[in-house]
């Protein structure tokens, strides 16, 4: 079994040793003497659990920089839409592998990824040895024909996923409510729940999408998936940022994830009044998400704690709302509980999904409070080592095969754009 | 004279080489061949000019992480205040230090800094290699005792400053409208004028400075200040965030420069509705600063560039305000006017204050849009060198002496703490 001593770390107020034992935290110790196949030098480092964005559509870095300072609609359908039409599979697995590269320096061990050919994703997030959940998604536009198709594919793909690696969850992904008929939404729903797999959809992204449920079908998007009976402790939505009260109250009965997508939600000036206080009263899970590359630009989940707090802070006019001793969980943890996985903390028995945090940097000094310099003054450069499922992915900052997958990737989007 | 070729640097869209004479950009060509003392590879690299940081206290580094998540009266109260008052020569000398790394990792080459003992700021700037404008910073309490020692501190600095080197200007400070009695605002406003000094001042940061102002005198706090003459091209007002529309036809008529500062604004809950599209039509000069450490707990500007932008989009519900196009002048050219320096553009006779990018690293990857890369994508760890007056401040991501600096500066941040 594998055996990594991290010696010396700095792990919440205290200078430690930890050992990893195969893909688990083993043992936290003031000091650890026994073999071990490899020794971390832990002095001037912290040791934090890894992030788990939780909502992420990897292969978008192909994306990153087309369309900007644009509306929401001409960026769709001048930019998006066209391009994503001419994905191949080679484009979409450098893209995942770009990804997971941005994640490894930027301290994220899982993401809860949505995309097209969810097999191509995990084949990069595997390589790379990060833990992913791939999705089966859905778009049906409300056409029979290509519901039927995708409940076809859906299925065989559920079987296919029993041979995935145990780096990597199945999950279904409804589009959106615009996007899916209610027949699809209630056979997804059913297909979840009889199977025990996450049902992961967009909810409730932004005020055009709200106002045009309540018009079309006379609910907010919330109570219709409600009143379909989708919604369960299974269900990661992923934005949340127009929802009444009594949506809040509906989320929380039924103990959804809710994913606040900070970065994305100011990009595309979709609404920023993210209800994180009364989110968390009514006993919804609140998580941590970037989502795709085409909208947040990156994938850096320090950021996106950042802007989450600082939007908090300023639009309450609170600045004591979303505290840093909430904050950590929220981007590790609670991700890790939406996807059914015991990593998020740093404790014994747990995954070992962490990260390492270089300390010699001004960031970091004075150590007055390691929280507040790790997310109000540090950004994703800070991570020096990452940890995932007990192997090392990156080691002082250096991650094997990066600058291959940087060109790879920057060729698949110059075909892109020339197609 | 210090000659530095820039070797097949990326320069807006082109591979040029630049030719640093003195402390001047001297030639920009397709390629120079001349002899020089020093040849930088410019291969995989950006040129971009340095950002000039345009409200900071650059000393307050050594309060990053103090007090966080407690309203603004608490923080000043409990924190700030008690610790300022504590503040000796050394710590102030070892917090600019720290701040000058920060800036010189981040891209920054020039700060409008603010706060006691500019004296010893300037030193650590100087000894960094940074360009400053150093102000007498003011407060009164509408002490006219306080005043007339203010009045002979400042003239007898005012006259050291002509033996300050040519990296550091000179400029008065009064602190804010609810901190300086009108009369000593006056006499600074005819002094600065009478020398061709610039006058840096805090200005409408708050709703409660607002609303106090209008309640106490009848007038906002801009039109208090042009009632009393202060206003000039010469002014440089911190904030700006609660403007009338007519507060900015007065900014616009006088010239004034408004330095926005997101993160602190954004932190410290003062308000993040700052008018950037007004004030631009109104002709005022919009620059950008991070604050002090103590609420924006970086210096990283190209942190700032970002919520900047993020913010303007999201409040407006247009993501189409603050363009990329604009965001560069804002955080480089425009800080410099505002300073009478003749930087923050890359051409021929500007002062060479510069920053080579590395685009080795996933965030300009793919290269779809090299400023949306450099704004959303990065960071200020993107930065690999720094030029600042024809001198290389930092080379491959090395500055010189920073190991003893964090140490230093952290021994003074426990010493403050325990006094």
């Amino acid at each position: 079994m594998n055996r990594i001593i991290i010696q010396q770390v700095w792990l919440d107020g205290r200078t430690c040793d930890v050992l990893v034992e195969g893909n688990k935290i083993g043992r936290i110790a003031d000091s650890i003497v026994e073999p071990a196949d490899k020794i971390v030098d832990g002095r001037h480092k912290a040791l934090i659990p890894g992030f788990a964005n939780a909502h992420a559509h990897s292969a978008m870095t192909l994306f990153r920089g087309l369309g900007e300072d644009i509306p929401l609609m001409k960026w769709l359908h001048e930019y998006i839409w066209p391009y994503e039409a001419k994905l191949d599979e080679e484009m979409i697995y450098w893209g995942a592998k770009l990804a997971c590269v941005e994640m490894i320096r930027s301290g994220t061990t899982a993401c809860n990824d949505m995309y097209w050919h969810p097999a191509i994703c995990l084949k990069a997030m595997e390589e790379m040895g990060l833990r992913s959940v791939q999705s089966y998604a859905w778009i049906d536009f409300f056409d029979e024909e290509r519901a039927k198709a995708h409940k076809v594919n859906l299925v065989r793909m559920h079987k296919e996923s029993a041979g995935w690696s145990e780096l990597t969850g199945f999950s279904i992904a409804p589009h959106a409510i615009y996007s899916v008929s209610a027949h699809s939404l209630k056979w997804m729903a059913d297909y979840a729940r009889e199977h025990g797999l996450m049902l992961h959809i967009h909810l409730a992204e932004s005020r055009t999408e709200y106002e045009d449920c309540v018009r079309e079908r006379g609910v907010t998007p919330t109570r219709y998936l409600y009143e379909l009976g989708v919604l369960g402790p299974h269900v990661v939505a992923a934005h949340g940022v127009w929802l009444s009260p009594e949506d809040i109250l509906i989320l929380g009965h039924h103990g959804v994830s809710v994913v606040h997508n900070p970065n994305s939600n100011l990009k595309l000036a979709s609404g920023y009044k993210f209800k994180y206080n009364e989110l968390k009263d009514a006993g919804v899970r609140v998580c941590l998400g970037t989502d795709g590359c085409a909208s947040s630009n990156n994938l850096d989940m320090l950021e996106a704690m950042k802007h989450a707090a600082l939007l908090q802070k300023a639009w309450r006019s609170d600045p004591a709302s979303m505290p840093l001793g909430e904050l950590l969980d929220i981007a590790s943890l609670h991700g890790y509980e939406a996807m059914g996985i015991n990593a998020g903390k740093i404790e014994e028995g747990r995954l070992a999904d962490m990260a390492l945090i270089d300390l010699l940097q001004s960031a970091f000094v004075p150590r007055h409070n390691f929280h507040a310099n790790l997310v109000y003054a540090a950004n994703g450069s800070a991570v020096d080592t990452l940890i995932c499922n007990g192997r090392i992915l990156m080691e002082n900052k250096k991650i094997d095969g990066e600058r291959q997958i940087l060109e790879m990737t920057q060729k698949m989007a110059e075909k892109l754009v020339k197609l």
